[in-house]
């Protein structure tokens, strides 16, 4: 049906500021044995995108070079080995690269249903962050009850997302930092219990006296060098740092006695380049224990805009000047 | 029997160098009821007693100030609470700090057996090291079967205990820094299967080539600053690096990217300032797992060097002058 048809996709014409992405045409993929081909109702926008735009993250070996690392919408093609998908279905997916266009394809193991009670556009603002804060939070932070958990960025993608997730499933106690007083009242309605302006309040000092000197237990961090010594301040003894991306920089000086002395533990990951069987393992963990929480309205996408995706430059100046609360969607 | 009288123990007069360290008398220790008083037979030196020594290391609250974190002897008092050790018994400890003594006091529960074909004198080399490597290599560094293992400074106490164990409780390739030719070829004979003497290898580069660009899984390091650079270039993906001690300095530049790119774990403990529950919990598996291994000789205590209690100061100066093969011990 769609052999050697074309399609709109959004294209990084060269390295630079948001007006590189330019709409043009591209053939349409072709799924490989184990992949599905998806017709895109609608992609999210994320982080490493702009990264990728920059030509600070090139797209791993294999993967598309057209940006977007999810989509939702409808299955029209299976490859061969596909038992799971069949046409018709509706899906939301985690991609290596190629979601802003009309069609991509998709490993079959990192599709995922639409959680009964959302709708497409909903569900394509779910993979990235809900993937990532899966890994990053629960599986490499193992976040749990009781604990204190600082959510570095609490209005944007992954801090809505986390906030959310660790309300649901943790009786934890959520710090978060974000920009502005109005962020930090949207983050409270998603269960956040301190927030922190960080225009004017110093987040070591609330920290401190906030929990009587005693810190958070893990700290879920996308800022990078200019936080590292306050989030290793922050930490409580056994506290774990999870860095996931480095916002505001990479290189920081480092005193590594806390290290030891509060036996920390400063570690993180990234999703992109992982061999795809790791991340069907967190894609079934999504499935059996997140899945459930949107269908039992517990957790809500959030989504702040939802543009066209001829606008996708648009749509990254917003996500650069930070405008948004929550995810931000290009709808072909 | 030893109520009142007094006993010859080694004081810091005050911070300095090795030569600070003096003979003098103080009133024999009495044991409070989850003690043990024990005769020292022997009192291993190690490299928190020269930092404590500097004033750098405080003893903890209700810490004797009397340097000496270990001890071999035997028991001639229990507390009312102590059900496992009579007097008579012969037992290696480790303490909070008053070890370098005629007589001094310890937790029953960090109390152990001498392990059979052990005199006291090896006995006293075992505990510090032997807690520590445990925790840190094993608990907290999870070191598996089939991964890569970096130990600096493998002819120190640590470092010999941490290759032999490595040694014989995993099919490891162990990799370890020393600072001559002579300490290299020893640590072969403990199990090190790659030895780079610093004074002319870069273990980075060493560790590439003998790796082929993948790195290793764990490292063990007590260096600090100056090797930080180098042992996060020197980690595989997911690999762990364990700073335990920082000999060389505690600030160091550090570039972030490499911690979530190739999803790394920094991490570290210091064993002394821990509730005695939390290293009884490490006693008790010292002595299921490790024990064992003494008695069937496949590793051993390594002594350089036993001088009398009163020439700590000497001890202390072949310590940092980095002269030794394994642990020193005092004889009082």
């Amino acid at each position: 049906m769609v052999n050697d048809m074309m399609m709109n996709v959004i294209e990084i014409s060269h390295p630079g500021n948001h007006d590189v992405l330019r709409l043009t045409q591209r053939p349409i993929p072709r799924p490989e044995p184990h992949e599905v081909l998806i017709e895109v109702a609608a992609a999210g926008v994320n982080r490493p995108d702009i990264m990728q735009r920059k030509g600070l993250y090139p797209p791993p070996p294999g993967a598309s070079d057209t940006p977007g690392l999810e989509v939702a919408g409808t299955i029209i093609e299976t490859g061969k080995a596909v038992t799971r998908w069949k046409n018709g279905d509706q899906v939301c997916a985690l991609l290596s690269g190629g979601g802003y266009a009309q069609y991509c394809v998709a490993a079959a193991t990192l599709c995922l249903p639409i959680p009964s009670g959302l709708d497409l556009m909903q569900a394509a603002a779910l993979p990235e962050t809900h993937f990532t804060v899966w890994e990053n939070v629960f599986r490499r932070g193992k976040l749990r009850n009781r604990e204190k958990f600082l959510v570095h960025g609490g209005a944007g993608g992954i801090g809505t997302t986390a906030i959310q997730l660790a309300a649901a499933l943790c009786n934890v106690q959520i710090f978060t930092t974000c920009g502005s007083e109005r962020k930090c009242r949207l983050c409270r309605s998603l269960g956040a219990h301190i927030t922190i302006n960080y225009q004017n309040q110093n987040f070591a000092e609330t920290i401190s006296q906030r929990t009587h000197g005693r810190g958070v237990d893990l700290i879920l961090d996308i800022i990078g060098a200019p936080y590292l010594q306050a989030n290793i301040q922050s930490l409580a003894v056994e506290g774990r740092l999870i860095i996931i991306a480095v916002q505001e920089g990479h290189r920081s000086e480092i005193n590594l006695l806390p290290i030891f002395l509060k036996r920390l533990t400063l570690t993180g990951s990234t999703l992109r380049s992982r061999p795809t069987e790791e991340k069907a393992l967190i894609a079934q963990e999504l499935e059996e224990h997140v899945w459930p929480l949107f269908e039992s309205g517990q957790i809500r996408p959030i989504i702040y805009a939802t543009l066209p995706l001829s606008q996708a430059s648009e749509a990254h100046r917003i996500m650069e000047q930070q405008e948004h609360f929550g995810k931000i969607l290009l709808v072909p």
